[in-house]
């Protein structure tokens, strides 16, 4: 199907980069064999560092010859596989297109190559009052053509929306080594199809991004976080959909059941607030005015009351609120800590999270799963971490993948899909024809041939 | 290279919607010959009004079998002459999809066929306390089907987005008859290719829409206008990209020539205030606290005045500003009654604005052209409308497409593109490569080609 590397391939690729930057020894293909996707491991053949676009084209190019499987690689924190090399050949790591090449204060708009890491583009975005929120808890290691590539979110979605919300333009290299410019440093834009978003979201099977045009957006003034603790899952979950009703878009809602919470604290050593709360909802508002603020605070603060949270804690001052969002974060890991697991991204229109969890817990507990539920519950994006924890290696292999059918099936039917933020990549593509009609994925995959005639660009992602 | 409709194709037509809604009389051809583009006019061979997906599956696998091309139609009030069936064959109305399906008040979103009208689906959702921003100036008749194939903009898109930013989900149908259902009741979706953001912008040459799941956000209580005079067009200008910088994000920013709005003040038969000035901005804030948005305006008038604003107009009620928003939105009309015209749709970074401006003027003076620029100043989209006024055939045939071709690789050279919200369609489709490079034509063309083998989806449209 693919070809090895030769040692005349080898050889190329020195030509193209220099030998620093093609790299074959054990210890490093070990390094380059995982992302943060449970305990999956595939060795590349050779990693290589490029760090100009025609180098990446002149390297595609030789690819594309010869049917040898390119695998981009970010910051190595994908949830869905996105990254591992399954069928060797080259990774191609982006780490040395690490610029900022310019942030435009005037018109918001920032250019910049896909290895620089999420938070530093953040951080120099703030010093000069400007906002990029797409902040996926990977934030502090991700690189954003990885954010890209997997279409990330984060918290701050619900009100400011996803990374593909803050993309104008694209350059990209395709499968066949075409060097592409899409998009413009504009606003709006329709002038030819939008391959943007094409790009955007498709896990690295369609081309290799090397360089972004993201919008910004001012930094907003004040923010204040209000932490509401439930004794009842149902009345938790059962708040969100009401919160918006109110006509107040928070900036975050996160929803966290006890056992995210517990975990949480055993990870950071830390007691939290109300952590005996069956559930609790960590509901964020930001904006230019603080009266505002107060004002949506006050709003919320009844309503949450109203829908049966037994306690609210405000938090206003930068020292608070990081200590709640630290145990917000760190969920995800605290989690993993526990067993092995696996991790579903789950997203619903928000008002069928209480459906959604009822469901989880119903199928976990038929199946004898341990399940802990969080996540952005203002977009319905609920992560449903499923844990071996106690099962014996027999039932959990028995049951694992009937429990995860059944979770997306539920998922599904309420309007839902199977991935809001973390992509299908390997670890999801069993489940795609659960979300997608044959017809649609028919014609996806003739998107793909058509940009990649010989599959050498990240096979075996997205697609059975 | 197309079959004309024969009677067999007629019969089989019928044989699909029933003989009412197979139309081929010469009024009725004359009257879809057209749409708001200039002044040009193709007749199609023969109406079809389905109104329902399998009818429209039915009747594009039939003209892909026999090569026939079909053209899409909604409101007809396109300026880019998306809707004109160059090729004669089949005019695809839409105007039986007509139906709000759903409002989904818990989780704002709203289930909309694509032949209903822009401005109705606002209003019902109004109605809600819900909102659907993207307001282009047609939208009085213009169909919602049509404001996502030509990714619609207007006045809010510069707070709110553009239409691209309000669809979930679509079902299409392809050109070989494939129902597609793209997309999810979800705000954020990472499974499979974005296949929604592709036909959105595509002009009818990918698909046909036959249903649009939107989303939307809460109606926001408040709105201020203000409408700041001045006396030269650079002050003006330059003033765009200041107000951003202040932080403040208005929900319209509009800039208007002195010519513009004496075009607006004959059409609608009214003096309107300070309309002696070079230019001015049109600059609405809205939001849910009224005292916030009198900061917001305070900041605002002061900015505008130390930019050289020599007159400050406030409209806080209802019927002022719609006055003030009257006279904006009939320049379109306003100006086009002057003389022969075409309307260009330029959109760069804010702060070139100046920059377009003054090189549209001197390229105008260098063709003996006129020129009047108006339009959505806040997200870089001017309006550049090129009247024939009393200049002789003769010249304006020399001179019209070369003054285009300068004005365009001006718009492209400050990082702008050549369409903000018009798109390519016909009118404009020898401009695209000033636009995009031969590689990116070469990527749209293998796309288009991978679902419409055939080439009989709205041909001679985008691409030369």
């Amino acid at each position: 199907m693919y070809n090895k590397i030769s040692g005349d391939i080898l050889k190329s690729l020195k030509e193209i980069l220099g030998d620093e930057f093609v790299i074959n020894d054990e210890d490093n293909l070990k390094l380059y064999s995982r992302d943060y996707t449970e305990n999956l491991s595939f060795n590349p053949e050779v990693i290589v560092k490029p760090n100009t676009t025609e180098q990446v084209s002149r390297i595609l190019k030789l690819a594309n010859e010869f049917k040898i499987p390119v695998v981009p690689r970010g910051g190595g924190t994908g949830l869905s596989g996105g990254a591992l090399p399954i069928y060797g050949g080259i990774c191609m790591s982006m780490e040395k297109f690490n610029k900022i090449i310019e942030i435009d204060k005037e018109n918001f708009q920032a250019i910049v190559e896909p290895g620089v890491i999420t938070q530093v583009l953040m951080e120099a975005c703030e010093k000069d009052n400007l906002y990029y929120p797409p902040d996926p808890s990977s934030k502090g290691s991700s690189f954003l053509g990885g954010n890209l590539a997997e279409c990330s979110g984060g918290p701050r979605a619900v009100k400011y929306g996803v990374t593909k919300d803050y993309v104008l333009g694209l350059e990209f290299v395709t499968p066949t080594g075409e060097i592409i410019n899409s998009g413009a440093r504009v606003l709006k834009n329709v002038t030819g199809y939008n391959l943007t978003q094409l790009l955007i979201g498709s896990e690295g099977t369609l081309g290799v991004i090397t360089k972004i045009i993201f919008r910004l957006i001012p930094l907003p003034k004040y923010r204040k976080v209000l932490l509401a603790a439930y004794n009842s899952i149902e009345d938790c979950a059962g708040t969100v959909a009401k919160i918006f009703q109110s006509g107040i878009t928070p900036s975050s809602l996160e929803f966290m059941e006890k056992s995210a919470i517990k975990a949480a604290e055993k990870q950071l050593s830390k007691k939290f607030p109300n952590s005996e709360a069956e559930a609790q909802l960590l509901i964020e508002v930001d904006g230019n005015y603080e009266e505002s603020l107060d004002k949506d605070i006050e709003v919320i603060a009844e309503l949450v009351t109203e829908q049966g949270a037994f306690d609210i804690i405000l938090a206003e001052d930068s020292q608070k609120m990081n200590e709640i969002w630290a145990l917000r974060r760190c969920i995800g890991e605290a989690v993993k800590s526990i067993s092995e697991y696996k991790e579903e991204d789950t997203v619903v229109p928000r008002s069928k999270i209480p459906e959604l969890i009822k469901g989880v817990k119903e199928i976990s507990g038929n199946y004898g799963i341990t399940t802990i539920c969080y996540g952005h519950a203002g977009d319905g994006n609920v992560h449903v971490n499923i844990l071996k924890d106690k099962l014996d290696d027999t039932s959990w292999e028995k049951n694992l993948d009937t429990a995860i059918r059944e979770i997306f099936k539920l998922t599904v039917s309420l309007g839902g899909t199977i991935s809001g933020e973390h992509g299908i990549g390997y670890s999801q593509k069993s489940y795609l024809p659960i979300a997608l009609g044959i017809e649609e994925i028919a014609l996806m995959k003739n998107i793909k041939r058509t940009l990649d005639p010989n599959n050498i660009m990240n096979p075996g992602k997205i697609f059975l």
